[in-house]
């Protein structure tokens, strides 16, 4: 099989190379509309050949949209349209981004909807770019497909092996229980961390010092706010209504300590951190 | 040297390993009030032996008080009153706490103060007790030592190879500076990774399988959500002041993202973003 990659970045560079590693692909056709990443890319090696958009859409089999959302929702009806004029049903699209609602409407009634694939495999770094781009970044992480009943189910099962081949289990549930989910285990995280961020570099700008001192335990907190302006802006806004709520119940829970520390209340602190702990039987 | 440890979790426990196997001290006491926890001490071999409290005092020349920072506050003024009992003024005691400012007027007026060396090594994880004591823990990490001027310059000098033979680096500062610089640098991520914690524990009351998702990003923002309440409770309470000023900074850049988000703002969004990607400079 084909297989053209559009964004040759963290998740598309790495998608790469292990699709052709472990034998999904036959080939791998890159584009990178970024001059420097494009030249980046093809110096790593990570795709057989590049090509402009128009020729890999042509000459793929199955295409990964593997760009930044906001990017994503104009592209996707973009790759329908070829496929209709290219008269092929069986060519499939599937993008890999942390939102789906904005996706799944901007193609809900196009003709060629079923050639389509709603797909998030949920691995990743705060790296971003070609040089981010590692081999085994999937390896037992989970990939959640989105609205399968949308899609045909031949091209379904190709995505599953392909996924497979990645060695991720799939999840699937629609899109709008995804975007949900993600605000809670992914979305509010990177808005933590940004915060963190922000709230640290102010105090830096009078005590030059201060990191001097960061322990592992910052690091680890503050490690998302790294995380790439051009992926995160659309995925913070496409995913508004949800991450909203989430956000507001996040503030209230900061309230609360903020309130339990200011009245000097220690049995109520230690009641939120005893609370808090409960994590542990979920994250080991 | 016989170095005497107070209370055997996770940082003195951890200390009692590496200041015997490196060779700083000839014998390692060890006292520990939780009969579980000094029943594991014992079995993992942390100590050369256990013993009463005031055994260790008496037999002891160094003495670590690693105990949560509520209990130290009694303890210390305690200790020095036995170092004046027995006339010895040769012994020393150290805390390893992580807020400074109560310890240090504790025993302002205490005429043994100067056989008290304030310290703060910088590392840890978010497990406790005994089984979490491991060698290697302070390995490469900074050591904070507070006031050092209002202790005898013979004291500094020990607590400095104590913590040399831990391979620590040492930095120095005023107790009121420390407790500032460790709000920033760690008590807020604990904040936020508690409040993060109770955010998706409460969603995970109607959606059980909402962790089934969890990201690594997510794992490495809510590890600290596992902190022990014993050790955070008067850490957060004690360094109200500062922490609620770090609180306050820290709210008001979550609802800046908030606004930005509500109103759609995507530049808004993205400059917020940048602004924290700076984070980059300083943690690698």
């Amino acid at each position: 099989m084909k297989v053209g990659i559009i964004g040759l970045g963290l998740i598309g560079g790495s998608m790469a190379v292990d699709l052709k590693r472990k034998g999904f692909a036959d080939e791998v056709i890159g584009v990178e509309a970024e001059p420097v990443n494009a030249a980046a890319a093809e110096k790593i090696g990570l795709v057989d050949r590049m090509a402009g958009l128009d020729q890999c859409i042509g000459e793929s089999d199955l295409i990964v949209l593997a760009v930044p959302v906001g990017a994503a929702v104009k592209m996707l009806p973009e790759v329908l349209d070829r496929f209709a004029e290219a008269g092929d049903e069986g060519k499939i699209v599937i993008d890999v981004c942390s939102t789906k609602e904005h996706l799944a409407r901007s193609v809900r009634y196009h003709p060629q909807r079923r050639q389509y694939v709603a797909s998030h495999p949920m691995a990743g770094t705060e790296y971003s770019g070609p040089w981010a781009a590692m081999p085994g970044l999937f390896d037992g992480h989970a990939c959640i497909i989105c609205d399968a009943e949308e899609s045909y189910p031949k091209a379904v099962r190709t995505v599953e092996s392909l996924y497979e081949a990645l060695n991720m289990r799939t999840i699937y549930m629609n899109s709008s229980n995804h975007d949900v989910h993600t605000a809670y285990v992914s979305h509010i995280s990177h808005v933590t961390s940004f915060a963190l961020a922000l709230t640290v570099l102010d105090k830096e700008r009078d005590e030059k010092h201060i990191f001097d001192l960061a322990s592992g335990g910052f690091s680890s907190t503050v490690r998302l706010a790294k995380s790439s302006p051009d992926m995160w802006t659309p995925i913070l806004s496409q995913n508004r209504d949800n991450l909203l709520h989430v956000m507001d119940t996040y503030i209230e829970k900061m309230q609360a300590f903020r309130k339990a520390i200011d009245e000097g209340d220690e049995a109520a602190v230690r009641s939120l951190i005893e609370e808090a702990n409960k994590i542990r039987r979920i994250i080991r």
